[in-house]
């Protein structure tokens, strides 16, 4: 399987490391003498860096210390000054081994941006300092999570950020593969904290990966997964601590045997919010998710159930922290939806089972269901897409669930 | 005296605040109030800071424990994050009281320098983005010590460069006055540290400041003061920890009344190297300080003294951190110039009189020295400027050489 994905000679590698891969000295140290390596190796290499590992946090407790509230664009300007450091640094410690490198921000790097600042989108990637860089055989290291705006505003991109930045170069610049170094060899069959039988996966879907990611994986953010699917950059994801060989993200095709099930996620961070006796009429849905919409309450689950004649419940699964968003949000809907009663739970969480061979194989959610039932674990919600079936259970019960699955459907033997 | 320095009503004022005025969040709300309180009072402000109190400093170390040297174009990238972290939380701290603020990087500013890395030039300001904030009645934070070359490279000013920047936007801006906060509150007749009565100086003019820069004084750097005195700008160096009115540096005039010595000065980071019988022939001078200033060595003081017949004793000051670079550009003339014998002497400090009077009146030089002779002082060196004169002598003798200076010139006393 590795062995379909050796590289071109002198091709060119978009190499990605995280906050915890350049936590220290050391550790960026580390990280220079890799790079230098596989420069050795005969590749082009462009290097995109997060902030050192402590340094975001900090900058934001000095943040919540100065101030009671942060202004968008401050707060891109104080976060933007994280990868700075660690750029320059790594491309220090690249001088120190004769790697000639030059660190770029993201504004130098090209990374063009809408003005929303603290969640940019990027909308275009002028690569010519980059390419300049490249062609005098020198080693860019460029910032991630930034970017710079029309009007020349420092912007950043949000959650998993750098991931963005690293892809959206691989793809403006063609590169065989991005390489998203970080503290875990891979994407596992499951959390191994919880199944310590857990396996790396070797290659799987991008489809699969979205599916892991919005699900509970925290390897990759589904935003950067999503760029690469539809820019065609293979990703691999693994250790800067170990360098072995990780997992590979690729394009789906017929000739991948595919796992019926690769994965089993898991997710605590939602609650539930069921809103009782709802009148059971046309655009009272609509009316109820719009407003949600409106005060950027991401609802992930939904399901609806006639109780009583003419009234309805509607359930929806929420991050925890949008909850008092969302209840801000339902309170002022109460005389329109004449609702009597609405009800938070944060002691559930979701299970999922994800596979790209479910589009193909029945009898997987069947299997799921029988399990769960088995155990005597009851499910509240279900919900699911193509290759991907998710279950709410008792929060208590999540750990117990997640190993009853990944068992069940022998993710500890696949290979 | 202070009251010739009252501001126009709605005058543009720049303030610029160091390191330890922004040391932790604590200072950084302190300086906020200060900047809401100048602007309560009807002027537009333009805020230059520094890198918060040990910033710097942390990142130097990081950068010297991840390479064994650092290229000065990386060096630039990474000391320019510790101002943008310092502008973007005081900008916060301004927004929590009411104070609308937008921070600017060197860059956004128009602060264009020349290529030169850690020791740029300003070669233009181009202030369209700070005027456009003050049109919207918005407090420009700018982020001093850093610019941005042509070819778009981040750059630094080296030391004194906030001031620089500081005194470089008051002069583009055309302001009434450029306010630099710092730890002390003015600049005083001599260090308090050392001479308990020393008094803080009222008011001094351009050419004084910078024959206290130059002799010993940590206040200002002499690039900014020299470059206010270019511009005509008038600076107010002033405590922001007590916010009591400062020391004014102004245009020396005719009706100013001049003291006759304004301050004493003393410096012990200078070390003296001697060459003893050097050819005493022409060329020879040149010689050696032509090959000093190529090793970029800062030559303070020279004497040039017959030592024995067709022979001279060429002796110098330079900084202390400077000797390595010296004794190797004097060991690489030792044949040219027939040298037998080079000593460095790292045990002299220099002591310095101050003051604009001393170029009408006599008797000043006669004063210091008899002052210092009556009471055992050794004078190793002796060089003099217009309004200032200075001797070397032993390291240990220079606190009371400075104490005995100050109460023979009678400063506790002046007003």
């Amino acid at each position: 399987m590795v062995k379909d994905m050796t590289l071109k000679d002198a091709a060119l590698i978009v190499q990605k490391f995280g906050g915890t891969s350049l936590a220290d000295a050391t550790r960026i140290k580390a990280v220079a003498g890799h790079i230098a390596r596989t420069k050795r190796r005969g590749y082009q290499i462009v290097v995109v860096v997060s902030a050192m590992g402590a340094t975001t946090n900090d900058l934001l407790r000095l943040a919540v210390d100065v101030s009671s509230f942060q202004p968008a664009r401050e707060l891109d300007m104080l976060l933007s000054a994280g990868e700075r450091i660690s750029m320059a640094l790594l491309c220090m410690a690249l001088a120190d081994l004769n790697i000639p490198a030059v660190s770029f921000t993201g504004s130098q790097a090209g990374i063009l941006t809408d003005n929303i600042h603290t969640k940019a989108k990027v909308l275009e990637v002028k690569t010519q300092r980059i390419s300049q860089a490249l062609v005098e055989d020198k080693v860019p290291v460029v910032a991630g999570f930034q970017g710079v705006s029309e009007e020349k505003e420092i912007t950043t991109l949000g959650r998993g950020g750098s991931d963005t930045t690293a892809v959206a170069l691989a793809a403006a610049l063609g590169a065989e593969v991005c390489e998203i170094y970080t503290d875990v060899p891979g994407v596992f069959s499951a959390d191994p904290a919880i199944v310590p039988q857990a396996r790396k996966l070797g290659r799987i879907s991008y489809e699969e990966m979205m599916e892991i990611s919005v699900s509970g994986g925290k390897v990759l953010a589904l935003r950067s997964v999503e760029f690469a699917r539809n820019h065609g950059i293979i990703l691999h994801v693994r250790s800067s601590f170990t360098w072995e060989t990780g997992t590979w993200i690729v394009q789906e095709d017929s000739s991948m045997e595919q796992a019926v099930v690769s994965a089993i996620t898991s997710d605590d961070s939602e609650a539930k919010l069921t809103i009782r006796e709802v009148p059971d009429r046309p655009g009272v849905a609509a009316l109820l998710f719009r407003s949600l919409a409106d005060k950027a309450v991401n609802v992930d689950m939904i399901v609806q159930n006639i109780s009583k004649a003419g009234t309805t419940d509607i359930s929806f699964t929420l991050p925890k922290d949008d909850l008092p968003a969302a209840m801000e949000a339902v309170n002022g809907l109460k005389s329109q939806l004449e609702v009597c009663e609405v009800i938070a739970d944060t002691s559930l969480a979701k299970v999922s089972v994800v596979g790209a061979g479910m589009k193909t194989h029945t009898g997987v959610s069947a299997k799921m269901f029988e399990t769960l039932a088995n155990n005597n674990i009851n499910i509240e919600m279900i919900s699911t897409s193509p290759i991907r079936i998710s279950a709410l259970v008792k929060e208590e019960m999540l750990e117990q669930a997640v190993r009853l699955l990944h068992s069940a459907f022998e993710l500890e033997r696949q290979e």
